[in-house]
Order: C-alpha cells, then structure tokens, then sequence
C-alpha cells in the first residue's frame, strides 16, 4: 500500500499527449489553447475617442479660445476626417478615430451648443484628454494569450478582437468508462432485491463532462472470458479506461488480474487512504487504466484526486490549488490519508469547510449536501479547528 | 444614476419564471432541480456485506466455536442464500445480500481457509460486523435531493441510483444577444483602420455558456429605422434581450430611444459604477433587455453583476458568495463602486485578491491575467491590505 503522495507522483509521472486539433473559437471555452495569441494590429487600432463630446486642437483653447463653431461629425465606424480651420471644432462619438489635427476631446457635459456654435464652459483641459491613444494596450506583434491556457469568456472575447476564427486547443483523450458486478441493473429498469442501479458510470460522466471530455460507457459482466475479450478492444481504442469496482478482494474481482494477463503494466493497487483504499492504476503504451473501487464516494474522490491533475497535467494547464480552514475539531485515527467530505462557504475571505455527517464511505447522497472534499494528512490524529488543508471543490 | 445596491434590487425583483422541461438525467449536469428526488427504496436495499470473507451466525462463535464449514457462496448480484446449519458459515462478497441466518461477517485477511474449512483467527467479533444494514443511510420515501438544487456529478449519481432517468428542470430564458455600432465587422473579416471587430456578443455567449445557456447573437447597423424593426420583431420572440454597446450619450446612440418607443419600460438608466455605468434596464410583460455599455470589460463586468444573480433568481438557485482578502492598499476616489480587476489565489485558506494593473476599462486583454473582480463600495475612498469585499470570479 503506498501513500496518496506516492500515488500521485506516479500518476503524474504517467501523463500522456494527446495532440493538437484546430476548432471554432465559439466552441473552444472549457479547452486548453495550443497556440499563442499575439495583437494582429495595435490596441486601439487608432486614436480613440473615449467620450461624446468635441474634438478640438488644444492649442486654441491654450490661446484663450472658448467658443468653435462645428464643422462636422465623427461618427464610430465613420473613416477618419479632418478639421480644416483649427479654429473650429468637431463633434465626435465614443468609439470613433480621432479626426486629423485635433488633440483634445471635451465631454457633452462640459459644453454647450448653440446655433452650430460649442461653448466650453471649463477652465482646463489637457492635451490628449478623452483619447484612448493607438497602442496603449497592446502593441502590434505583443502575445495576448499565452499557449496553455485554460480558455474562458475573456479569451473568447479576445479571439474574436484579432480575428482568431479557429483556434489550436489540446485534443482530449478518448475515454471509456466501464461498470463490472452482476449486481447491477439499468437506471430504467426495477432492480430485484438483491441487485441494484449502476450510477458510478454516471458519476462519472458527469464529473468528466465538467473538464469538457466526452466519454463512452458500457457495462461488463462478472464473468473472466467477456471482462477479458472487452477490455482487449477497448485498450486497443481509448486512451483511458474508468473502472469502478472488482478491485477489492473478492472471489469475482479478478479485474487486476485480467489487466495484467492482457499486459496491462500495474503501476499500483492499494493507496493508504479513506475512502477510496482499493485503487488500482496501470498503463500500456498507448492507454492508461484508473481502476476504482466500486463504492460511489470512492470512486468520487478517487476521480477528482487523481484523474482530474493526471488530465491537467497532460494538457499542460496549470490549476490553482484550493486550500479551506476547518470549522471545527476533527480526530482520525486510522493511518490513511482522510478525505472528509464538507460543505464550503466563505466569510471575511476565509474558505471555511465544515464537515458533513455521513455514515460511511458508500452513502452517494451524503455528497449532495457536501461541495468539497478536505484532505486530512496521515501523519497526524488531530485536526484542529482554524487549521488549513488542501480541498477538492466540486 | 442610481447606486449598484439599488440597480441590484431592481434586478431581482424583476425575475421572471421561464417554466420547466424535463430531461434525461445524464443531460442535466449545470441544470436547476425543479423537483423533489426521494429514495424508492431503502439504502442500502438489503443488509449489505461491506468485505470479502465469510458470513456466521455470531452466536456460534460467542459459544466459542472457530472452525466453520464452507456451506456455500453469496456473491454480489446473486439472490439471497441461507445458512442451512448455523454452525456453519458462507463465502460472502462484497456487495452482496446478507445471507439468511448469518449476523456478522468475518474478513479474509482474519481467516484461514483448508479443506472447505475456514479457521477464525481473531478473538473479537461483534454483531453485525461489516454489515451495512438495510435503511441505514435514507430509508424508503425520504428527499435525498430538495427542488432548486442545480445539479451536479453527484445529483446524477443519485437519479441514476434511484432510477430518474428523466428529471424536471428549469427551462433557460431564450436570450438574444445584440451588438451595435457601425465601427464593427466580424471575426472573420480584415478591419478596416477606423474599425474593430466585434467581440462583445462573444463575450457574452460564452459567460452564458457557463450557467448553460445557449444564446443567439445577432449584429444591428447604427440606423434608427432598422433598429426599430428588428428590436420589435425581438422582443416578441426572446425572454431576454442582451445589448452591447449604444447606451451612452452619442449622437448615434439612441437605442434607450428605440426601446421606449417600442413600449419597453425603462426602470434605469446608469448605475454609479466603475467600469460599466451606462447601463441601461428595462422590461415588457414578456422580455427583459439588459443593454450593457460597449466597451469590453464593462460588458463583462455588468453579465457577472448582474445578469448572473437575476438568472439565479429568476430559477430559485441559491448560490455562495464569495469574498476575497485584499493584497495590498487600494485608493479609489471617484464616489462609484469599483470592480477593480484581480488575480485569486488561496493561501492558508485565505482568497487573497491581487489587484492587475490595466490601462483602463475597455482594455479586454487585461482580462486575460484577472480571474475576478473585486467590488470596492464607494461609501469609502481608501481600501486596506487585510480588508475583505465581494468578488466576483470567472
């Protein structure tokens, strides 16, 4: 049995790349960008007009002048104009170039219009003032966005400003997840009374729809021949494989053995933790395998302590630890690395984590009123109220 | 102009019920619950064995007996056997029923088994050992999951368990997105040196995308007639209108005009904020149009404000706020709450907010290195290092 430390060096020392693919912007939020993403022009394109109000050339109000007669309009979206007498004044629009020999925009607010005629009823304005000036934000050539960045709404806003229609994002792995045990029955149909619905391969689904990865399910039977001849065609074709349960001790878990006859190199089976002890984890060349146990927390917390950074880790994103304060004392005794299931709230910008009462590790309904996961080292008893730990919000 | 605290208010209560669909379960990760879950049965459904080994009538061995018969084997799936003769004992796996007639279940790794003849080497055994009992976590009826829960990868594990595989949920609002100004052309094209392309309703698709909503976008030309026709004809076909950009105080910007000439009530007009004040709200019986300011992260801003709580609101979600620790000193004169761009990290449980350094509002790229925005009141000029405030992450 070797410790989650361990484990987790192991898992992360096994990553794999999956490749690059082209895709629309639109669709690329939740992906890891491939690519850098440079300025294609400067950051205002141009001289920007940044209030409604006139654009005039400062030097005559510096001389004293208050009052210009308007020459024309500068509309956002309208090609740059000039202002012929510098005398005179141009009204201008948010949004809009800077019309040529003017260098000063003064606001709606600050003026009055009379008769074609603008009033400036302010004693100072500065140079360049309500101009968002060519360039300031970012320079032509300048990286935007760095490669291997997880992409959100602002890199999508961005894409679209330099006109990235289709970007390079990191492809996901082909992934299926697979049940074993007899005792499982569909989610439609009415289980007997000693048979119950699969909802493991659900969980995680839907744990994996989170970092935007599509995967398949199937179910196998207890039966050696079949897990053997299944398992065979899926190394053959998905990069990961998902079990939950059969990794345990019984008579029919002989998973771990039907993995290493079909050369499955085992990395490790047993990790000095609770829930989630009887993990076991291997790869081939081409296919890695995350066997969990069959309990539904297990297999909950096994999925976002180990599968989650061996994704993360693969495409290359960096994910900002989370780490939250007890809110109260908790003893644990046995020597294994305690994932406590909690509920997480902040105050004062404190991520408090109080622990849920649950009664053991099987109760999947015990995490509907939790959204974290804390982990509790093995080398200590005692965790004290106001002590902080590393959690998995979920 | 009205305080953030007020716009807020009017926001929320100007929610709007869009109704309810029901779905397939495996559909509905990032969905609002609109209905009760109960158990349909116990849980676990029968007295459950919890270890691989062997089941025996605990009585026995209180009377001092060690040595047990083989009778047979109760594997997971298959239905419940009985001891025949109680000095006796059967193979029991994980999973599996309780065999009839047995009270405790002795682990392997506390057996020695010769000869069909399993030797108990312990001392201790109590009743009912590595039983989960039937009913122990949620008996027959009870709510495992209450309405208006949004659903996570642990609500699916439980409509699967339970055997949901069609679930009621809020029905999302049909939302329009919008972007005016003639200054704009799309992604795919070569801007002219005058123009921009358009990135916003980007922008805001994918911040939707994020909550599940799957929105439309749509471009206007800055002509009043056109405006009209379209926003009519939008009006009566969507739940809600999103506008970026036109609601300032240019010559061109006249879409609060077109909007109250369409009937469309106007319950404000500029929220004193930095950035994003120009922000204008309204309603009809049937729609409700949000008309954001043009420049980016005033859009961006406004959607996390204020789009994101009257969403929640409007579907019964209840979601944690979150609040973040100030890095260093802050200095904001201007009396407007400011949503001042941040890098979040956790330390020691803290959310420690770290303030970008950006050119300004409209500078979307800064968004890049921000993950939030802090929101600094305006009842205040000076904000301390150590001080705790609202944030709004993405």
């Amino acid at each position: 049995m070797i410790s989650v430390e361990k484990a987790l060096e192991i898992i992360l020392n096994s990553t794999q790349d999956f490749g690059v693919e082209e895709i629309p912007f639109l669709q690329s939020s939740g992906r890891i960008l491939k690519e850098s993403i440079f300025a294609d022009r400067d950051f205002p394109p141009f001289n920007r007009v940044t209030m409604d109000g006139i654009a005039i050339d400062v030097t005559s109000f510096q001389n004293g002048q208050r009052s210009y007669k308007i020459e024309g309009i500068q509309a956002a979206g309208s090609e740059q104009i000039s202002l012929k007498n510098r005398e005179n004044c141009i009204e201008v629009m948010t949004g809009a170039v800077l019309p040529k020999n003017t260098s000063a925009v003064v606001r709606y607010e600050d003026i009055t219009i009379k008769n074609g005629i603008a009033i400036i009823n302010i004693d100072a304005i500065y140079d360049r003032q309500n101009i968002h000036e060519q360039g300031k934000d970012e320079q032509k050539g300048t990286e935007l966005i760095a490669k291997n960045t997880l992409i959100g709404a602002a890199e999508i806003g961005v894409f679209a400003t330099v006109g990235k229609s289709m970007v390079k994002v990191a492809k996901h792995p082909k992934v299926m997840i697979i049940s074993t045990g007899d005792e499982l029955v569909g989610v439609e149909e009415i289980p007997l009374a000693h048979q119950i619905r699969r909802s493991n391969v659900f969980t995680l689904v839907s744990l994996l729809n989170t970092l935007n990865i599509h995967s398949e399910t199937n179910h196998i039977s207890d039966d050696k021949m079949v897990l053997t001849s299944k398992i065979k065609e899926y190394l053959e074709n998905f990069d990961v494989l998902l079990f939950s349960g059969a990794v345990s001790k019984g008579k029919f878990d002989f998973l771990p053995e039907v993995l290493e006859n079909l050369g499955v190199e085992k990395l490790f089976h047993e990790v000095a933790q609770k829930p989630g002890k009887p993990f076991w984890f291997g790869q081939t060349t081409s296919c890695k395998v995350f066997a969990f146990p069959g309990n539904p927390v297990s297999t909950f917390v096994n999925c976002l302590v180990y599968f989650y950074p061996w994704f993360y880790n693969s495409t290359g994103t960096k994910i900002e630890k989370k780490t939250a304060i007890l809110s109260e004392d908790v003893i644990f005794k046995p020597n294994l690395t305690y994932f406590l299931q909690v509920k997480l709230s902040y105050r004062f910008g404190h991520l408090i984590a109080t622990p849920i009462n649950s009664n053991g590790s099987g109760d999947l309904s015990s995490l509907i009123n939790a959204d974290g996961f804390i982990q509790l080292p093995n080398d200590k008893i005692e965790f004290k109220k106001g002590e902080s730990f590393k959690v998995f919000s979920f």
